[in-house]
């Protein structure tokens, strides 16, 4: 089997990753932060870890600002029911996935927050211009995809960062597709809040996921509960990151994403980034050059994420993915990828795309084998 | 290391959870319900097939009404948010975890509930004459521990269930300390909705939990996002579960939660009731011939929870949890345990408690020694 959906989950994950999940979880299993005895502190020190080292790999300033979620739709979640208020206006884009546009409709339909959603210019970057007149004197945040799920797209979140930070207006980024394919210094910019997943570039497992705020945000927690910490408050604490991870943290899932951390480290987020994008661009020459192929996002040779989008004439996109699964046993996604926008924006709400997403555990042959399952598919409709 | 803090969450796990997670990670890693392909789909089988486990063991009618959640805390949270409106009037008890008491307090303090604690009788059961008095006209929801995390207390939910049932208000049961331990029929009790862990007595790991919600009752979900359905929808889609399940699952860790309910079948809940509670009854024989400590919670032969808090004379807590730790190498919990207005209720808030809580793997030698390490500390102070 050829597995193309790491922009869904990442598979496999790195050999470190299982095993340290499987070990901790039989040694280890304990509570993190709910006793003192010796295993609890155990498990309390490794979870510690991971936050120091997400914040050493995001350039956070402090671990606290690192908050455990389950996946990065949680952390979306938290980030903009956190800090809008009744009368607020929101900003976002034309390329968000269902995980940033669905709250934010919510929020719309329930007349709390006011919605402006900006496109892109005809070059497919996002309409700066248009973020610029967007923003107004009630506008308390921008949220953002740093890279679309669907056509691979990145926005340049420094530019947007920067506008924002002059305009005083709180920014988000979705850094779903990002996180462990671009590298991301959040001392360098000026970016209040970033949802990463585990599961996906990060090689952890399901399960985790996280939110970095910086200090001094004032957001709000979305769930209450048992922190280990101030047991005897009735109110949630304020100290960070207690105040945002009430109840039993996935600790099992969160050791995996540690590990999954230290393959980064250890292979160098360069030497990814050089390895999927080859590879995305090898994919993409061949799929240019098969007849009745129509490949989305940026040209060849531009800069983007290791996922292509692409349909073949006026073929469904689910028949193409079945094919490619049933016939080829090659795993691609198809359909509209929870990214509805993103299809409308693109032209492809009805037909949907076939998408391929690479990772790094992926090699050339993955990809001519797939150049020539596609060609045999196109051949034929 | 004898390990007795199976309240917090139990250890170890059956060696068919280790397996199966590490199994079902490697081979079929996939996002479930994300995409058509073959690994994808088996994923989304296996996720179905847990919900449906536990809907035969709670007796839900149907297993859409099984929300899966990260842990108890984040579906007590659900329930509590979800159907809550301004000026409700909510109800719950003095011995209830902060998982309950916090987002309560919260929503009280932001005016948008008032809220009633109900105390108990001198027996030590829930006040019921109060618990009916307390039912107002704008009462909306009881919601009530089913087994205190502290004491050992068990209420009895059929009771709570039936007259909330009767004055048409709703009953949300934590049964964090009861799931795996009591048998729970759900077609039975005219209960409304039920926050479980699947970490604790249903022997799954961290980031595991749910949310059964009876069909019919109005609700709205706290997260909004993808959920791999509807993908051309800009609001959350009304289909259960769904509406409830924004984001990636933890899908490896609901696996895990699966073997663990095998495990309970294979065993028998009868079986490993009988066995927690002969280890409690043991301990809280020898507890009670010990000179100087006193014990919390139902007496001697009296129905309970496998957990026992204790004190030795005036002693810290804190410091006989650390003495059993570090000298006996004990695992206990101590502290007030997440629960302080249990706490005020036996008088112990200053103190704290400290907690034994047994599980399936522990043994009566594990009872001895650890009797015999208290006579030990209790000769000292």
């Amino acid at each position: 089997m050829i597995y193309l959906d790491n922009a869904a989950t990442s598979w496999p994950k790195p050999e470190k990753v299982y095993q340290k999940m499987d070990q901790f979880f039989r040694k280890y299993g304990a509570n993190p932060g709910r006793a003192g005895h010796k295993m609890a502190a155990y498990a309390g020190r490794e979870i510690f870890e991971v936050r120091e080292k997400l914040a050493e790999f995001f350039g956070a300033k402090d671990s606290s600002e690192i908050i455990f979620t389950s996946n990065a739709t949680h952390s979306l979640n938290l980030g903009i029911r956190g800090v809008v208020e009744k009368g607020d206006h929101v900003i976002t884009s034309c390329l968000e996935h269902n995980s940033v546009i669905r709250p934010l409709k919510e929020l719309e339909r329930n007349g709390i927050i006011e919605l402006s959603i900006i496109g892109l210019t005809e070059s497919g970057d996002l309409d700066f211009d248009s973020l610029k007149k967007a923003i107004k004197e009630n506008t308390k945040l921008i949220v953002m995809t740093h890279g679309s799920n669907v056509t691979g797209h990145i926005f340049d979140i420094g530019k947007i960062a920067k506008l924002a930070k002059e305009k005083g207006v709180l920014v988000m980024i979705d850094a779903a597709q990002t996180a462990g394919i671009l590298p991301i210094n959040l001392q360098e910019l000026p970016i209040d809040m970033m949802a990463f997943p585990g599961h996906k570039s990060l090689y952890g497992p399901p399960g985790t996921g996280g939110l970095y705020i910086r200090k001094g945000i004032k957001i709000n927690p979305i769930f209450a509960g048992g922190t280990g910490s101030k047991s005897e408050e009735l109110y949630q604490p304020e100290v960070w990151p207690d105040k945002f991870e009430s109840g039993t943290l996935n600790s099992v899932g969160i050791v995996g994403l540690g590990a999954g951390l230290d393959f980064i480290k250890k292979e160098g987020l360069e030497q990814i980034w050089e390895h999927e994008y080859y590879l995305t661009q090898k994919f993409m020459e061949g799929l240019l050059s098969i007849d009745k192929v129509k490949v989305y996002g940026p040209e060849l040779g531009k800069i983007r994420t290791p996922v292509v989008s692409f349909n073949i004439g006026e073929e469904s996109s689910s028949e193409v993915g079945y094919i490619l699964d049933q016939v080829f046993d090659i795993a691609v996604r198809s359909g509209l990828h929870c990214s509805p926008l993103a299809h409308q924006t693109i032209g492809t709400f009805e037909q949907g795309t076939v998408r391929v997403s690479f990772g790094y555990f992926n090699n050339i042959k993955d990809v001519e084998e797939t150049l020539k399952a596609i060609e045999e598919i196109a051949k034929e409709v």
